[in-house]
């Protein structure tokens, strides 16, 4: 039966024009012997990415050629960076029009095409990458997330987090709501929104120019990623105050996207691999983020006189206040939306209880008795 | 080169007698296809957990599965409980004996066979899950993990972690040292020995005999899991103060021990598939467990009555100093155990930094932000 599923598609993809190049196997025809094993697809993958990207662009190479190595060859997995094969935020319709068979990306950068796709990523004030996962696999955020995906012909996998990330890098100090009021700040998202409600003035800089606008005086503020991307972008050149952590990710999901057709016309194993591929990359990145973020903050302090700070508390609550109210007008876009917002929420406000006596509690204590 | 040392194994697994059933291809001989395709290779898996037990035995059979299905069935993994084909305490010999090909099992529980494996399942107050694999896969962990297994013909993969685990059920609440004087509890590990010093009578009760010793008053304190198996267990029936977290368990490790010739015998993509396994398991154990957690906890306190409570502050400080005491003695057991103390400790201390300022903090903030 996955013989004759392959096969099917193989054939669906000819006359799609669909970009899986079959070659023809070396020995077929003989009974028993596994032709499927012997058929060779190739498959594009596109990211917004720049090539080997710290964090994402490394990880999403690693997934393609995991995917390639685990399938012996018989699914080649070929990465095209941002602006390779399209530009950077393309790609979620290249894997639909079969420019591109996958991608790796984030789901909220797709929220023109849907609003519950913010959920898919997170929320400020929202669940951390193992809570997400939780959700995801075991708590129905993947059956919600296919329903979604699969009214665009395409299939979400979760592929990894870069854990909490950073507040922000600020020129001076922030210490109440007072000092947000005219502050120009570069931040994406709602979070973005929730501090637009509080003051602050939005600026929308794409990543390669938030230095140059930090150096320039045309932003006050900037957040981009936690400490590893943030030394390798060189922010603590222009600012000091290293606000952390970020409020508003405190465990951003990735995704790799895959044509649905394509998907379930591949043999089952090859299902599997690509799925178990998607997993594993998923607990790479956040280790490796994690690894690379622990030996980043170091030098920040030692070397480059960054100042660590906290949130005021005023600003805090604040912000909880910005955010239900900004995600209370998010749930209510459609009916998709609300249901995945109940999910979401529901879930959050378990994990919030065990996280507050669990994971925090464990930190805390791990700092107490270090003496 | 993959074929000529995939036929290299099959002919030395058949000389040693080791369990590697390889049925011939049905078809073989013609250039260019691929007859590592057609090899069947079954391997047996083994664990000290009982079948399906929450968390550990269910995610051990999904990783056997998987490989199963990774492999279009050329590596068949079949899984036996704890004592189904070997005593439990008795799967890592059975790797290295050639009695199975695989176990999964936590690195601590061979501690007899090398007192370094408890770096690699973690130290009380010691590295979260997260952190965990940042060391293993990024920061040399695993390269020294590799170093102490391949002294036994061993190959060990992370295969997960139930996240922070409970801190343990307590008849009478303990409000600081002098109720530790004397107590009877149950507990396991290096965070037994810890609480032997502060004046605890430590007794070590296999897990199916942890109720019945609660309830018949054998012991006054037990710690198991964390809320979704201790609920299992039934705990709560027995006792009221449930101590949150584990000082001693912030991200166990479990693992996945296979016969480091068989792997290294395996052609590539098997190889690969076997890796890839471990690692997707090691992403949805963690979210499995935290999962079950959260929806555990509720209940627990809702419907059973059970009050969460958290270590007095002169506890935590007088665990901090006792871990420290027999950690140091545990480092200079041999020139491995030192150097893999130095690069966990090391490691650990960054972690703490960027920990403290990242998730511990967002875990804060959510909390107050959430009104």
């Amino acid at each position: 039966m996955k013989r004759r599923r392959f096969l099917k598609t193989a054939a669906k993809g000819a006359v799609a024009g669909a970009a899986a190049t079959t070659a023809a196997a070396a020995a077929t025809g003989i009974l028993g012997a596994p032709a499927i094993a012997q058929e060779r697809t190739e498959w594009r993958m596109v990211m917004p990415w720049p090539k080997n990207a710290p964090g994402v662009g490394v990880n999403a190479q690693r997934l393609a050629d995991r995917i390639t190595a685990m399938s012996g060859g018989r699914l080649t997995v070929k990465l095209f960076a941002g602006g390779e094969l399209v530009p950077p935020f393309e790609v979620f319709d290249a894997v639909r029009n079969g420019v591109a068979e996958m991608a790796h990306a984030t789901p909220y950068y797709w929220q023109g095409k849907s609003k519950a796709l913010h959920y898919f990523t997170g929320l400020p004030f929202g669940l951390t990458a193992w809570e997400m996962t939780g959700w995801l696999y075991y708590g129905g955020g993947q059956e919600l997330w296919d329903e979604v995906y699969g009214g665009f012909g395409l299939k979400g996998f979760y592929a990894g987090s870069s854990g909490v990330q950073a507040g922000g890098w600020f020129r001076d100090e922030i210490t109440g709501l007072a000092d947000l009021q005219g502050l120009k700040m570069r931040i994406a998202g709602i979070g973005g929104e929730a501090l637009r409600r509080l003051g602050v003035t939005v600026v929308l800089t794409p990543p390669g120019e938030i230095f140059p606008a930090m150096q320039s005086g045309v932003v006050d503020a900037a957040e981009w990623v936690g400490p590893w991307n943030d030394l390798a972008f060189g922010l603590h050149k222009v600012a000091k105050n290293y606000y952390l952590p970020a409020f508003h990710e405190g465990g951003p999901a990735l995704e790799a996207i895959v044509n649905k057709e394509l998907f379930e016309a591949l043999p089952g194993d090859l299902q599997a691999i690509v799925a178990a591929a998607c997993s594993a990359t998923a607990n790479e990145t956040l280790a490796d983020f994690t690894r690379h973020n622990i030996v980043s903050l170091e030098p920040l302090v030692r070397d480059h006189g960054v100042i660590l700070r906290e949130w005021p508390d005023e600003i805090v609550v604040a912000l909880g206040e910005a955010t239900r109210e900004v995600v209370a007008e998010l749930a209510a876009t459609d009916g998709t939306t609300k249901k995945i917002h109940t999910s979401y929420s529901e879930y959050l406000e378990g994990a919030r209880k065990w996280s507050v006596v669990g994971d925090q509690r464990f930190l805390a204590m791990r700092e107490k008795a270090s003496g």
